[in-house]
């Protein structure tokens, strides 16, 4: 029996174990799509205890406590910390097969050097450990990223942001990770949202343009980017519904805009079109500043009306949606970006397992030689982001596509001890490739492995990306 | 090699095998939903040969006959029941990799002590073995039962059904193991179908009620529920298309009744809107009898048009039907009952196995402290029975989810033999724990591993259903 | 650490060993759906250099170079044939989990007896290699198709085609193969294709038959799947988006393709209609010929628009159209041709993996004593065309049928050196049974391993077409 989450966790065989230590685990983490907030490194929060840290926004692990009975109090409530804290413990000691047992547990012994299990017997001596241990600077906010070898990171930013802490922090010479913004206009897509009229008034203000018509919008937009650009940004990033491809004319689009903004509800074949029509716009202009366009798509969020009255979004009432995807659309929006050769670096993002094949089959079809893997299958996301998930993705990927150039993990996380996502990544890549080594389904050449590994792990994401370093 | 199905079949680790032979094993089974009938039950009935017990009724075993090319004749129809069974046996030594192959041996091992092989070649020898043992009383209905250590079982039952037979069971102070009725209100949501109005009048006829409107409707349902539970029922099963959600006002849903009660036909929409009402009325009555409806769907039935006019129904002629169903109505159907704090316990059960891990996010959204784990998402069902559709499901589900509160197998049967599909289902889920132990992927700690398994083997069921046993 | 594709390449276990190695690897090969060229056949071309051969038409190839960010020029373009290879050779070595790399390897050694690694630093010496390989007979058209053991194989050709080069391999005594056309309607089903109209003329002309309406369409059709089958042909074969079902009368029909001859624009409704008639017909044809139907479906072909424009079609382009496909519609269109008892041997190839567990439901609803193993999945195609593709496709269908009566791998290559994907397919079916066999899943009974690894591998191919020999 191997024992629990050791050295050699999830490196099942020799090549394995060498790819991962020899090469995998020394490389620096780029993590090029996250939520954390960037005031929070500006300000190199600290935290009082690990209920905090751990529980504070985690609607994963909520999401476990609710499936496991807990009262909501000890949840989202306001339970004593610390009996916050055993109720998660008596929960993940029952999550097998979870990927946050791992996470957990690796965050524990990573950050806090914890190498034993928690569980609900163990809670009292973790909380003691963890809570001192929070005392450090080291675990201060810089502190866990410095430690976590993190050598850039991009934020997820409005369009309307001053991007002030980001400038600060481009300005601070004592952090060496730089920290970048991401390009996020979900509010200016979101049509059909109660809050877009104020959200049209709030950008006109911040660009110094009248919006008032589709073409503003884009110029409003375009001022944005550029100053997004100005701060380093590399990339824009996008929640949709689903890709889709409903094509109209100028005109039409003019009148769906004016019509919203009179306040007037469109119907949804005028939604549908409006976001294409926007879309094809920020897909040119992303190609134009030769930034990476990130494409998340395939929720269904805040589906627990009642809870939603409660607690907001993001806390863990979202879903799969299967209903509204197509791979024909993605595949029609692709193309009237590539027609003109306006289609920019872009990676794809789907919530729905089921579409891996699809999409992986879908990028083939417009890679060519302005960049090395120009269209890519992102990470098994949220949902996903496990070891079943991210062998699926990773297996169907390398069987239809060049995987030597995928641009890997990200953490998505609004947590910062979510690097150690980056080592589970890792170590199920290695594993993967040491396996079809050890099995006589690759080469053992180790020039070319240590090659294909580094690149996924880090070099593949910075020379994607162009992030100045 | 490991011998063919011996003692430690499908477990293939040490911690496997303790977990199943010593934990496992040794729990009895509560068949939370089967299609017995419980007059043979109540009668004891008995078996003439194998031929009458494997093949009377078996639908799984028809298409296999029929995927070989063997003449309907004998299958379904009038050919010797020796006959029969040679073309069975030389069918099954075929079916490598079939659940079937598998079924088929565990009940020959289990309930006649034959641990060979069935084949063409061995078909005399088990022909006369089984025929022989049928003899014996342990071989009876309630022998069968008994000697599976069943401690409670539930039927399928029509809203309309007497209980007759039920009734008479819970007084048989002979029989120990309980037997419930489940209410299974199909042919009432059905309004399409031709034998509607007949069944509104059998309706008002049992339950005292005239019905002439959707509210006469819901009370005589709520009549017979009421009755149900009176007679121990604790669950509602629905066989739907799909689980839809099309919102209508009250009048809507009372203009459409009295249309299909004077004999129009109904349009698609205006179908989907009494599906969705009715279906929104049957949850709030589940809730407020602290029943657990189970949501079964995604089968087209009867695809076989020729056949259906010579066999009738449930004679395998049915598939998964994959273009209707939608995790977004779904979500939206479960929201509409938990507004209002309504939501009963629920189990969903696709038919489609792609549907996996959007069910699994779905019911997250859903989870409270109301119940544990009170949105189950069910076992692998009918196509899917089988040990891949098994541990994908098993996977996906702890993937995502909390699998230790997982209400685990059931028969779904229409055969006494089918128990062993739990020892079928323990077998795996025993092999899928030992191997995360194994592999170091979960802490080698019996205390906690022992009521995981005792736990999704049995008494989770207890605790969910709240059967009084 | 198992070497590098060795003898014992993807057999995991010894019974695997002995079933590839005794059974699968001695028989013939049936390959019974290609796109290669019979006049190359004819002509017995030979090939000049080892990129001619590898990359003048493998799309395959060409998307994952363009993956890799290579030129165009060195894909498809004029560079030169040693250039060409080495960028080829740059790209391959990355292809770690991607079955080309397989495919390659396995192609080196089976016709050039290279057994070493192709990479960047050896693609010197396997270019001059092979290139002088093919200098030699044995490396012609025949000389490949002799080597590889290929019995009869089966060609993709149009209605209107003169099968001149078929009749001419019919009657040339010197090749021992038989060659034999497949009946490619697809440009009389697509009426909405611009040149629909142009095809009309030359089939008529063909076929002698003035068509200007449905019945002299099919009329016309039939001479020709009649003059097909005087030449041997056993099969047609169908490229639709999906299997539709859009039941309509005949006048209508009449009226849709009248209006589409006088150069009018037809709706969406009237060219699902249009299709589904003319499939109807087609089907009842096959049966009556007794012939097999192979219907394909499921891709989005060409949506790269400039590279259409500048290459045509089977360039790389192509997608997975998850969008449109649903099992419902292929059960009610297999069930309109059985109900009438005219539904032919057919087999069914969707091109996204998602549906195998439908498909392989829908199969079950129409096998019958007519056929062993009547409805057939076919193995998985293009895009799943890989090691785990075909795995989960064999795994599904063991599970879910009788995989016994499986007519098993075809190449539908343009490529003289794809029988080797027979090779990968044996060793695929081979470690599967054999592991079964190890883990105690099925019985160590070579008698009937021989015959289900035998029968898969080729007899059944040869039954269930009816070639003759």
């Amino acid at each position: 029996m191997k024992a629990f989450m050791d050295r050699d966790f999830l490196l099942s065989n020799d090549t394995a174990k060498v790819l991962y230590h020899d090469y995998a685990k020394n490389m620096p983490i780029a993590d090029y799509h996250c939520h954390i907030n960037p005031i929070d490194i500006a300000k190199d929060i600290r935290f009082e205890n690990i209920t905090q840290l751990w529980l504070g926004g985690d609607h994963y692990k909520w999401r476990l406590m609710r499936a496991n009975g807990i009262r909501e109090e000890y949840i989202t409530g306001n339970a004593d910390d610390r009996d916050k804290f055993q109720k998660w413990a008596e929960t993940l000691e029952l999550a097998i097969g979870n990927p946050i047992y791992h996470w957990s547990h690796l965050e524990l012994k990573r950050y806090f050097n914890y190498n034993k299990i928690l569980n609900s017997e163990t809670a009292q001596e973790v909380w003691d450990l963890c809570n001192e241990k929070l005392k450090d600077p080291s675990l201060s906010a810089r502190g866990i990223i410095r430690s976590s070898n993190v050598s850039v990171l991009c934020t997820t930013d409005d369009p309307a942001d001053t991007l002030e802490y980001h400038i600060r922090l481009a300005n601070d010479k004592e952090f060496e990770t730089k920290v970048y913004p991401a390009f996020r206009p979900d509010e200016a897509v979101n049509i059909e949202k109660p809050g877009f009229v104020d959200y049209i008034d709030r950008l006109s203000l911040v660009s110094n343009i009248r919006i008032n018509s589709f073409s503003s919008l884009c110029e409003a937009l375009k001022i944005r980017m550029e100053f997004f650009d100005s701060v380093g940004c590399k990339t824009s990033d996008h929640g949709l519904d689903f890709v889709m491809y409903y094509p109209a004319t100028e005109d039409e689009i003019e009148k769906i805009i004016k019509r919203r903004l009179k306040g007037m509800t469109l119907s949804p074949d005028e939604i549908l079109k409006f976001k294409t029509a926007l879309m094809l716009f920020l897909g040119r202009e992303n190609h134009r500043l030769n930034w990476v366009m990130q494409l998340h798509y395939g929720a269904k969020r805040d589906n627990n009306s009642r809870m939603f009255e409660n607690l907001g979004p993001n806390t863990g009432y979202d879903c799969i949606d299967d209903s509204r995807s197509s791979s024909a659309q993605l595949a029609d929006y692709l193309n009237a970006l590539d027609i003109t050769d306006q289609l920019p670096k872009t990676i794809i993002y789907s919530l729905n397992p089921i579409e891996n094949a699809a999409i992986d089959t879908v990028i083939g079809c417009f890679q060519n030689e302005s960049a090395i893997g120009k269209l890519q299958h992102g990470s098994a996301w949220w949902f996903n982001d496990h070891e079943p998930g991210m062998r699926e993705h990773l297996t169907t990927l390398s069987s239809t596509s060049l995987i030597s150039n995928f641009v890997g993990m990200l953490t998505d996380s609004r947590s910062f001890l979510s690097y150690t996502r980056h080592e589970y990544f890792r170590r199920i890549l290695c594993d993967m490739f040491g396996t079809l080594v050890e099995t006589g389904r690759y080469p053992n050449d180790l020039r070319i492995l240590k090659k294909l590994v580094e690149d996924i792990s880090y070099n593949n994401t910075i020379k994607y990306f162009g992030f100045d370093l």
